[in-house]
C-alpha cells in the first residue's frame, strides 16, 4: 500500500522512554482517509529507517495538518534531523501475536516462536499492551527449562554480540538491587589488576535511586560505543561502561520496563534476561551476587535456590562457568545511596581509607575472589584473600584510575547543596531497615537524576541507638526536593525499626 | 502528601479514547521535585473530581512550566473549563494489583477481589498495561463458573443500573459482530408494537465499520441520558439509544478496548461483559443472537455450545430468562455495511419494500419471535409468525417512526458522494465471503466516521456470477478514501471466493 509522504517531522522533546508515539492532526489527510484513531499502530518511515508508533490524534492547532509530532524515541530510531519528512503507512498485522495467543492458551513455545516474538518486540511492533500480555502469559504458566533456553537464545540473537580474543572473559551480575550494593567497580579493578579480562557493561537506574552506570558516571564517562569499549579493554583489561550504548539483548531493556510497571517478576523471564545480557557480552566465567532479604528482590532462601538452579542450567547450556553467591540482603550495603554518595563509598574502599564501609569491602572482595577462583587465578578458598591483598597494596586503586582515564578521564563526584538528618525518636537497637523505603527516600531527594542527591546511612542493623541520634542524612540539590523527602520520612516511621532494649 | 497546586490545565484536543494522559514540562517544579519520569502514574485533582493519568514529560516550550496539557478523556473526567487549575500528587500504590498478581500465579479470585480490581479499573487506576495483564491472566487460567459470576456482579456494581416499573423487560444481544447484522431496530419496533418494554442501549463501533448506535444515529438522535431514555420508554415502550451516555457496566467499555488491541477473546470475560450490560440495563428476558462461521467471532459449533452454556449459567444466576439462537454466520447480513447503508436495509425491511434483504428480515423476525415466546406474548413456535405479521401490517414501521420522533426526530440517512463497483474476475459460483475483509474494506472507505461510507454487497454465497459482474459497490465521501479501499481490494482477491462451475 502506498502510504502518505512528505509529512514534516517535528520534535518537541516528548519523553516516552522507549515507546514510539506520534501525534497527528485529526483533520489531516492521513487520519481522515485511513480512519486512523487513538491507539492505532502505524508505520513511520524515514529514508533508511522505520518504526512502529502509537497514534494519538489532536484537534487543536498545536499541530499542522501536514506535520507529525514524534516522541524522542521515535525521532532517534528514525535518525531524523530538523526539517526531515517522513511517510506514514498502515501496519500489517503482527504475525507473531498468534504465537503469543497460543502461549496464553497453554501451548509451550519453540525457540523459533520466541525468536519471532522477540524480533517483533525489538522492532517496536509490540505495544506495551502486547508486552504486558506476553509477560503475564509467561508468568501464569511458568516457562519450562526448554522454553527458558529458547527465550534466552532468541534474546541474544536479537541484538549485538561482543567477542573477545581472550579465552577467559569474566563477568559479574547482581540479582536484585540492594541499595548501595555497588561492588562492580571494585571487582573490575581487582580482577583486571591481576590480568583478567572484564569488559563490564552496566545499566542505569530504572526504578532504583542509582544504577552502576549512574554511579560510575560521576567518576568517569560511561557512554562508550563498541569500539571504545574494545579499546579500553585492550589497554586496561576491563571497563565499567553503560550497556545502553551497545545493543546487547535490546529486548531485555524493553521487557524490563513493562515488567517494572506491572511489578511482576517471574523466574523464567528473569533468568533469560540476566543470561542473555551476559552471553551477548561474551562472558565465559560469571559470578552472580544474590542478596536475600525480606525487602530485597529475592525474599526467601527457597526462592534463591530455585532461581540459582535455573540460572546455572542456562549458564551450562551456553558453556558459561558460573557460581552463584547467595548473601544477606537485609539492609543496604555501604553508606551512600544515590550516584555520587555511592561513588564516595567505592573510592573509600579502593583507597583503603579507614572510614571505608566494611560491608562493601567484604562483599566486593568475596565476589572478586569467587571470580579469581573460577578463572583459575586463585586456588579454591583463597580468592577472597588474594582480592583483599590487591586492594590493600593499592594495585586495585591504581588500576581503577587508569580505567577511568582510558574511559575519558577521571572526575570528582559532585557534592550536595542541601542536607538534613533524620533522628531516632527513641533509644533502642536497630532491628530492621526497609530497603525499598530507603530507596524511595533517596529518589524523592532527587536521585538518580540529581547525581549528588540521596541518602547517607549512619545506622546498621544490630546497632544501639540513643534517642535523637542521627540515623541518616538526606542530600538534595534543592530545598524543595529536600522538603519532599523529609515529608515522606515524617509519615513513614518504619524506614528504620528500632526495638527497645 | 501535599501535592502541587495551581497548575493551569490546558486542552489541545488530544484524543486517547478513555486513557488519561498528562504532559508536563520536564523542567517544571513538580517534575523535578517529584522525580516524575515518562510513564509515571500520577493523581490529578480538580475541585470535585480526580483522575489517574500517565505522564509524559516534554522539554520544549510547547508547554509552560506552570501548566499541564491533558488528554480530552482526563479533561472531561475532571469536568474542567478553560482557565481552571488542577493539583498534582503522587499516586498511592494500587492495592488490588496484589490480587491481580495472585490471579497470575494461579489463585482463583473471590467476588470481593474482582470488586476491588474492577473498582480500580473504573477509577482509572489501572493503566492499559495492567488491564492487558488482567485479561491475559483470566485467559491463561480460564475463569471458573464461580469467578465468572463474581466478575459479572463486580462489573454490574461498578456502574449505574436502570430499573423499570414493568415486570417484563426484554433485551437482545448479538454475540460477535457479523457485518450488516442490524436486527435491533426491527426487533424493538416489533416487540414494542405488541406492548412489550424494550429499553435497548447499543454500542458504537470500536473496530467494526458500524455499531448499532452509529447506524441508528443516521435515523434519529441516540445520545440520550437516563432521564430521556425513561421518558421515551414510558411513551413508546422502547428506545434504541447509545449506551455510552449512561454508565452501564463502564468497566466493560474499558476492558473491551484493551481486549481488541490484544485481539484476545476469552469466554469467561466475554460472558461477564455481555451479561453485566444486560443486568445493568434491567433486563428480565433476553435473546442472544450467536452467528457461527469461519470468519465470524464464534467459529465452530462446539465453541458456540460452550459459550452458550456459560451465558445461560450466569443468566440463570441473575434470574434472567434467556434463549440463545445459534445461526449461520458465513456471510454478512443484508446488503449494506456502514452506518447509512445499514440504515437503508433496516428501513427497507420495516417498510416491507420488495427489495428488502430477505436474510435481515428473516433473522429479525426470528429473534423478535423468540422474545415474544419467552415473554409469553406468543405461544411456542408461533413467535416468528406473529413478528412477521406485525412487520407486514405496518405496525412495526409506524412504531419505529414514533420511537424516532420520541428520541428527537426522524431523519434521512446521508448518501455517499463517490462510489465504484468491484467486479468478478471470472465466472463461477460464490463459495465464500470473508466477513473480516468486507469489514476492513468498509472501514477503509471511511465507515463509521463517514456515515455514508461503506460497502453495498450485491452477491451472496451460492449465487452464480458472470465474469465482470458487479460483486459490490464501495461508497465513500471523498475520492481519496475511495482510492484507498480500491487499492485494498486490488491486493486482496479473496474477499469473495468464486468457484468455477
Amino acid at each position: 500500500m502506498a502510504g502518505y509522504h512528505d509529512i514534516k517531522a517535528r520534535r518537541v522533546g516528548l519523553d516516552t522512554h522507549s515507546e514510539a508515539i506520534v501525534l497527528l492532526h485529526s483533520g489531516s489527510a492521513v487520519c481522515r482517509s485511513e480512519g486512523f484513531a487513538a491507539h492505532t499502530r502505524i508505520l513511520l518511515r524515514a529514508s533508511n529507517h522505520k518504526v512502529v508508533a502509537t497514534l494519538f490524534p489532536v484537534t487543536s492547532d498545536i499541530i499542522g495538518c501536514d506535520e507529525a509530532i514524534l516522541s524522542d524515541s521515535a525521532w532517534s530510531r528514525l535518525d531524523l534531523k530538523d526539517g526531515d519528512t517522513i511517510s506514514i503507512e498502515h501496519l500489517d498485522p503482527v504475525e507473531s501475536l498468534s504465537l503469543l495467543r497460543s502461549r496464553i492458551f497453554g501451548h509451550d513455545l519453540s525457540e523459533n516462536s520466541f525468536r519471532a516474538i522477540i524480533r517483533d518486540v525489538v522492532d517496536g511492533r509490540y505495544s506495551s499492551i502486547h508486552i504486558a500480555s506476553f509477560l503475564t502469559a509467561c508468568a501464569a504458566a511458568p516457562l519450562s527449562e526448554k522454553e527458558i533456553l529458547g527465550l534466552t537464545r532468541a534474546m541474544v540473537d536479537a541484538g549485538e554480540r561482543l567477542s573477545w580474543p581472550e579465552a577467559i572473559v569474566v563477568d559479574k551480575h547482581s540479582v536484585g538491587g540492594l541499595p548501595g550494593n555497588r561492588t562492580t567497580p571494585i571487582i573490575v579493578a581487582i580482577v583486571t589488576a591481576l590480568g583478567l579480562t572484564m569488559p563490564k557493561t552496566s545499566s542505569r537506574a530504572i526504578t532504583s535511586p542509582a544504577g552502576t552506570a549512574d554511579m560510575m558516571e560521576t567518576l568517569a564517562p560511561v557512554t562508550l560505543d563498541a569500539e571504545a569499549i574494545r579499546r579500553v579493554v585492550k589497554e586496561e583489561g576491563g571497563c565499567i561502561a553503560w550497556g545502553g550504548a551497545v545493543q546487547l539483548s535490546p529486548a531485555d531493556d524493553i521487557l524490563i520496563r513493562v515488567e517494572r510497571a506491572l511489578d511482576l517478576d517471574t523466574q523464567g523471564q528473569m533468568i533469560a534476561s540476566v543470561m542473555s545480557k551476559k552471553i551477548a557480552a561474551g562472558a565465559t566465567h560469571l559470578v552472580l551476587d544474590m542478596p536475600v532479604g525480606r525487602t530485597a528482590k529475592v525474599r526467601t532462601a527457597q526462592e534463591a535456590q530455585e532461581l540459582s538452579h535455573g540460572l546455572l542450567v542456562v549458564a551450562q547450556a551456553f558453556g558459561i562457568k558460573t557460581r552463584v553467591l547467595i548473601g544477606n540482603g537485609d539492609q543496604p550495603v555501604g553508606r551512600g545511596i544515590g550516584p555520587a554518595l555511592e561513588a564516595q563509598d567505592v573510592l573509600a574502599v579502593l583507597q583503603c581509607r579507614p572510614d571505608a564501609p566494611a560491608d562493601l569491602r567484604e562483599r566486593a572482595t568475596q565476589l572478586a575472589g569467587a571470580l579469581l577462583e573460577l578463572a583459575g587465578v586463585a586456588p579454591m578458598d583463597s580468592g577472597a584473600a588474594l582480592a583483599m591483598s590487591v586492594l590493600n597494596d593499592g594495585r586495585a586503586w591504581r588500576k581503577f584510575q587508569r580505567i577511568c582515564e582510558a574511559q575519558g578521564g577521571m572526575r570528582k563526584p559532585p557534592v550536595s547543596a542541601h542536607k538534613q538528618s533524620l533522628h531516632a525518636q527513641a533509644s533502642g537497637r536497630i532491628a530492621e531497615i526497609d530497603n525499598r523505603k530507603i530507596a524511595r527516600l533517596a529518589k524523592l531527594a532527587g536521585a538518580p537524576e540529581d547525581k549528588a542527591a540521596g541518602v547517607e546511612l549512619l545506622a546498621r542493623i544490630g546497632q544501639d541507638i540513643a534517642a535523637e541520634q542521627e540515623l541518616c542524612i538526606i542530600h538534595a540539590e534543592s530545598p524543595g526536593e529536600l522538603d519532599y523527602a523529609l515529608a515522606y520520612a515524617a509519615t513513614h516511621h518504619d524506614i528504620f525499626r528500632i526495638e527497645s532494649t
